[in-house]
């Protein structure tokens, strides 16, 4: 798993579609176990109005009704460490792997999901952390909405 | 909590109304400390090939993009035991608690959630129990999709 992968160049395309909406800049791309894309996405908070619409959500749901035998094997990449929804969106789903940009910025659920399973590999790369950073800088009431979180500030 | 709660109701009424357009009969309602109904719906993997829309994420995202403090004290009612997705977006959102119609047809994130400080409540409605019987007798196909599961017969 490397930053080479066609999934993780998807998810941080995805990312940075987001951040040139103006949106949350989180892309996320689910892979199968052959190397297949099936959906990729990124979040939609601000440009739909979503609460739900995180990137692996959305990725989920480009992929669209699939048979569990779909997600064997499959990789979900993610810019960055995914909420509690979205791991258990993937624990739901039985993706055999999350491979995240960063967790610098944000923890989500990287323990729950070794707990459940999962393997869970963090890229540490900087171009997603350094997009969180400055989303985060600029529009943090809509970060911390995202995250469920009271409107502090950082 | 009981079965005459409003947002019990009308979670029940999200759960047959997907039972009458050939959905997993699964309903949901999403209601705030002071009793207002913030969202509602119900599962939506059959009528609009979703794979991320059950019926907690359908109340999550019609009730729109919100602050963290409208969540606080909010209660979700779910005609069924949530799943790992569905139990991960009521923790992200920090709903204080979920009430389920029944966990006898599926058990969920029911321990989860209460490990993580979410009050849970199983009405053991046999209404919602039938609803789901009848489904997955007719339908198992849609059921074991819509768990991630392999296509078992019960």
């Amino acid at each position: 798993m490397s930053e080479h992968d066609a999934g993780f160049k998807a998810a941080l395309e995805e990312a940075k579609k987001g951040a040139s909406e103006g949106g949350v800049p989180i892309g996320a791309c689910l892979v199968d176990k052959h190397g297949k894309i099936l959906g990729r996405g990124h979040n939609m908070r601000v440009q739909n109005s979503s609460a739900t619409l995180h990137a692996e959500i959305s990725a989920l749901e480009t992929a669209g009704r699939l048979p569990a035998s779909a997600y064997e094997g499959a990789t979900m990449y993610t810019t960055l460490s995914p909420c509690d929804m979205c791991t258990g969106a993937c624990i739901l789903y039985k993706v055999s792997r999350v491979v995240m940009g960063e967790n610098n910025t944000f923890v989500g659920g990287d323990a729950y999901l070794k707990q459940r399973g999962v393997e869970v590999v963090n890229l540490k790369n900087a171009e997603c952390e350094k997009l969180m950073r400055d989303f985060i800088e600029q529009h943090p009431e809509d970060w911390y909405e995202d995250i469920g979180e009271p409107g502090k500030k950082h």
